[in-house]
């Protein structure tokens, strides 16, 4: 069981290639007992962005702050605060910031990522 | 692929013995094509509780808005916006808005659930 504040877990910089001024803190995952799936918060820096890449499984992400772009197989699709996106298992994608201030976003993955 | 405003989905009520004053809001699902989890966004007016209940599989929380209680074996913990709640499997749980408006959370649950 588990009961935070999600500020107060630790927030780690993403050094992939193709990341540029990505956070990212773990809020829930296999460190908590939660085997099935693992809730992330992203935190992306004005202008910043996640790698476009592709891999098997899939990402479920909610906008809590910000706006921003999201890049699906090479279409753009804008959204702002409390978007819901799911992006299934195979699909090119990435997440850009489009806005003034700092754009967050919970993404969960499967326990089978990576 | 999916992209759309939480707030444009589908919200029905929950009808569960011991719900009062809790919608729903299946943002991502089966339907969806998500068989790992599924992420739903409950809304309880002032003074609305989930039920107390117990299952065997485990909730991923993430409070969007509001503030309440959760109740988990007996024990009470506040939480407030940003508060992120892991239930393992096999707790006695509920969730109750304590504030003056509406809280809103989003709880994700296993594909196996139910």
């Amino acid at each position: 069981m588990k009961v935070v504040r999600s500020s107060a877990v630790a927030k780690n910089s993403v050094e992939m290639d193709g990341a540029e001024g990505v956070e990212i803190r773990w809020l829930i995952s296999k460190d908590d007992g939660a085997e099935n799936f693992a809730m992330r918060m992203f935190e992306l820096e004005p202008a910043g962005h996640t790698p476009l890449h592709t891999h098997e499984w899939e990402h479920e992400v909610f906008i809590v702050e910000g706006k921003g772009t999201f890049v699906c197989d090479g279409a753009e699709h804008a959204f702002e605060k409390e978007f819901v996106i799911f992006v299934p298992g195979g699909r090119e994608h990435c997440f850009k910031n489009t806005g003034m201030g700092t754009l967050r976003f919970l993404c969960l993955i499967p326990g089978s990522a990576g």
